[in-house]
């Protein structure tokens, strides 16, 4: 049962040769949403041996190139590479008259349905959801209109206890029926209730989106308890006046947050391309927020069933 | 005075991790043209050290994604690194207002001016010159209205022969006046005739670039005696029939072409991602045109002032 998020791209606007535009892709029990689309995202996901192909849904948060620019391309390929079953396509207005104004000027019919769910960012609302997890709005404050994402694990089933499936003998019926949430009765008339008989095997995990956006006290609400906060982090605080000029966050503004909000991990990104040196972010941000991650192109992080943080890179 | 094409990529629609999309950088005496501009153009330009905010102008051959996409992601990430000069695009129609409509869309006023002049692909016209170069346009049969174009250096200014100038203790305004095509009149009341007096350094280079189209006699006219020919060889002759279905060349062809027009060298590109290795296609242009190059992403051909061509990588 996977909950993992691959970094395709860890830069802001102005891209450098080892940080891509910002494109996450999240991997929830092996199905796989795509977070953004900056430009290369089709080349980033070939280099990390993601097949296109798999993406179910694609959620843009903003209509600003850095976020955006890929997915021409992106869907092209993937009618080049015989896609057939629809894709989703969750963002913004005018996402979809963008999109429909693009075609019709590049001549371009997908052999494959589009589904496009325009969400208003002003909103907190269930944007998207199926069997394992739902997606909620998350309103974000920046230049353009701007929403982050906050995606939510459903409740896993119900598990019975193995000494008692053993010890009362328990049938596929009875079993089936606990894990339904409803009460058993055993061979011998007495009730078994789903209270003794089950477990949850874990907790559900939360991923949630927070780019691009100045820091906001909102935000933090609705972020509470999140297991991993991905929040930009575009400057350090002593440039903060550009970062509130410019729509953005600082690496001190970004732990703030995650300190209020008492998420577990706090993930960085959306560096601006004037610090080379990434770790005085990284120091910046655990100064308030120890359990901070640098985010970069190509590292891969898994949140666990006991809700630990696995790290690694591609 | 340098004439250099710079391969930033070599792939077709479908890019493979070390094949990006299409877009070549001439340089033509220190001045630098883009020549299509697909997707992750503006990565590829740093990756290979040119400052995009050299160029000068951005030419087009149609509107494909791949060979398109990465113009909006360069001309913001240009603002962005301070451009103020005039930028001029040379596409067909409609181009300009494609990137118009994408402008509203993206909310984006570019804070340098664009110069769009759009050319009717049907049309052998000059699309562009300047003191050093004039480009004329090559219809081109794809699917959608394509030009290529052929860049071709004006003749370099006359030089004096030093032992006359010696003999006959020429001064500089005797010297400026054969530079300008006017015969002088020496100490001794004798005329010195241009014809005598002069030479030309060097004869005129020229780059002819055809992408995407299929193989066409037409072509073969307008780029003859080039010296240098860039054509799309997407395929390889047994493919053929998938040559001619999506408007594309095969790499004999292309040879064939080659030879018809006499130009000295011809470079192949555009390769369909189902080739892994590229030898063949070699191979195959080499039987019938011994002078082919095979593009890749990287290489570097300088066309020397005695029409070598001198061939490097980044």
């Amino acid at each position: 049962m996977t909950f993992q998020v691959t970094i395709l791209g860890c830069s802001s606007a102005r891209p450098t040769p080892s940080r891509h535009h910002t494109a996450h892709v999240l991997n929830v029990h092996e199905q796989f949403f795509l977070i953004d689309c900056g430009e290369g995202t089709q080349y980033q996901l070939t280099r990390y041996g993601i097949n296109p192909l798999k993406l179910n849904v694609i959620f843009i948060s903003h209509l600003h190139g850095d976020h955006v620019y890929g997915i021409f391309g992106l869907l092209s390929t993937m009618a080049m590479m015989g896609r057939q079953r629809a894709l989703e396509i969750v963002a913004p207005k005018p996402f979809g008259d963008m999109l429909r104004s693009h075609f019709a000027f590049f001549q371009i019919e997908l052999p494959y349905p589009l589904e496009i769910r325009e969400v208003d960012a002003r909103d907190v609302t269930e944007v998207w959801s199926n069997r394992a997890m739902t997606v909620i709005s998350i309103p974000l404050r920046h230049r353009v209109p701007c929403c982050g994402y906050l995606f939510r694990e459903r409740e896993p089933g119900l598990n019975v206890h193995r000494h008692l499936v053993e010890g009362y003998g328990l049938n596929p019926l009875q079993i089936a029926a606990l894990k339904r949430g409803e009460d058993a009765v055993l061979a011998n008339g007495m009730p078994l209730t789903v209270a003794e008989a089950t477990y949850r095997p874990y907790e559900p995990r939360s991923y949630a989106f927070c780019s691009d956006t100045t820091a906001s006290g909102k935000v933090a609400t609705l972020v509470e308890g999140v297991d991993l906060l991905y929040h930009e982090a575009t400057y350090m605080h002593a440039d903060k006046e550009l970062a509130v000029k410019t729509g953005h966050t600082t690496a001190l503004q970004a732990a703030r947050l995650a300190k209020k909000a008492g998420v577990r991990y706090l993930l960085l990104g959306h560096y601006s391309s004037r610090y080379k040196d990434l770790e005085p972010l990284l120091a910046e941000a655990r100064s308030e927020f120890p359990d901070t991650v640098l985010g970069r192109d190509g590292l891969v992080l898994a949140l666990e069933k006991d809700h630990s943080l696995k790290i690694g890179s591609i």
